[in-house]
């Protein structure tokens, strides 16, 4: 388009030499790319596994961006438990000796785990390398500052999708984590066909 | 972890089996991940190239996504053009003929090409297939319909990092699009330290 650019832009040829470096650099690194994923459970009564979104969320990522080059990524799932959520699904229990109370965070460890682990086994199918933990408290929050702790280079959280008027009645995590986290942060709707027959389930 | 899950997690047998073929399906495919990235010209005054956000988010995206599977992705370049904007920097001149417009367009054209030409070298450098267009108009507006058109698999935005108090007096073009684009958006900040003397420029 242009026969001598640098004639009419003096700064672009300086610039270049200095991002010309830069690129290098990041070629050179063989540090993997380390995508975090905030995972959670699903809401459906009798539905004892990932939620829809984090599987929506995983699979994009995977299709998406890692694609065939797994040893360039590394996947951390964090699946953070929300202690009161768990206790009212439990609420027709009678808690009536200290074993009860162990028995029950026993439970809720045990469910925890499976749901990392289904991650964790994906993972392992397309051998892409991962690393799992448990948090317990409010999601947005440690999401937030799990983030701070890891560093990761990227944030990936799954949404319901809902519309304006759904929101208002339920705390998204995905708006809060876009606007709070530190690194950039990508938001994969669910797909519409996907919702369960209540929206707010998931 | 579990001997034996499906006994407990019956559900979870039935999903797996699908999400083995949609990953499958996923591998096979040999259409690359198209990313739409957002690019304008820097605001600084004699700075004709492009703004420190769109290169921080070209830089990112190369070397976090793209990283060494160039094959695997296309760059699509989108620079909106501001009709007013440009005209602002052309008041001291004096247009007394209809081919004074007819220049001011051209050299318009020329700036478009010019910063579209840098991220295409850039990408050719890589070795990542590109492809880059100008609209003119109203950037967020133009950016989610050139999103409905396209149907990018991923919105690459750059971001000034605004504080709360600064974003009231400029609106955010990526605040805008990370809402309504129909698509999964990532926001790159520019990083404090390449921000320029007065952060509102870029």
């Amino acid at each position: 388009m242009h026969t001598a650019p640098n004639q009419y832009f003096p700064f672009l040829c300086v610039l270049r030499e200095g991002e010309r470096e830069r690129a290098a650099m990041a070629s050179q690194s063989s540090e993997p790319t380390k995508i975090m994923m905030a995972v959670n459970e699903s809401s459906i009564k009798g539905y004892p596994h990932a939620s829809i979104s984090s599987r929506t969320a995983f699979e994009w990522t995977v299709a998406k961006l890692v694609r065939s080059n797994a040893a360039g990524f590394r996947l951390l799932f964090l699946h953070v438990q929300v202690p009161d959520e768990d206790a009212f699904e439990d609420m027709d229990s009678i808690y009536a000796s200290p074993e009860d109370f162990h028995n029950m965070n026993e439970k809720d460890r045990i469910r925890g785990l499976h749901l990392l682990e289904y991650f964790v086994n994906r993972c392992h199918q397309y051998e892409i390398p991962c690393e799992a933990w448990i948090k317990k408290g409010d999601p947005k929050e440690l999401i937030c500052s799990e983030v701070k702790r890891v560093k990761p280079d990227l944030l990936v959280v799954g949404s319901r999708g809902l519309g304006p008027f759904q929101r208002v009645f339920v705390g998204t995590v995905s708006e809060f984590c876009a606007k709070h986290a530190e690194c950039p942060v990508i938001t994969i709707k669910r797909k519409p066909a996907d919702a369960p027959p209540d929206p707010i389930d998931d």
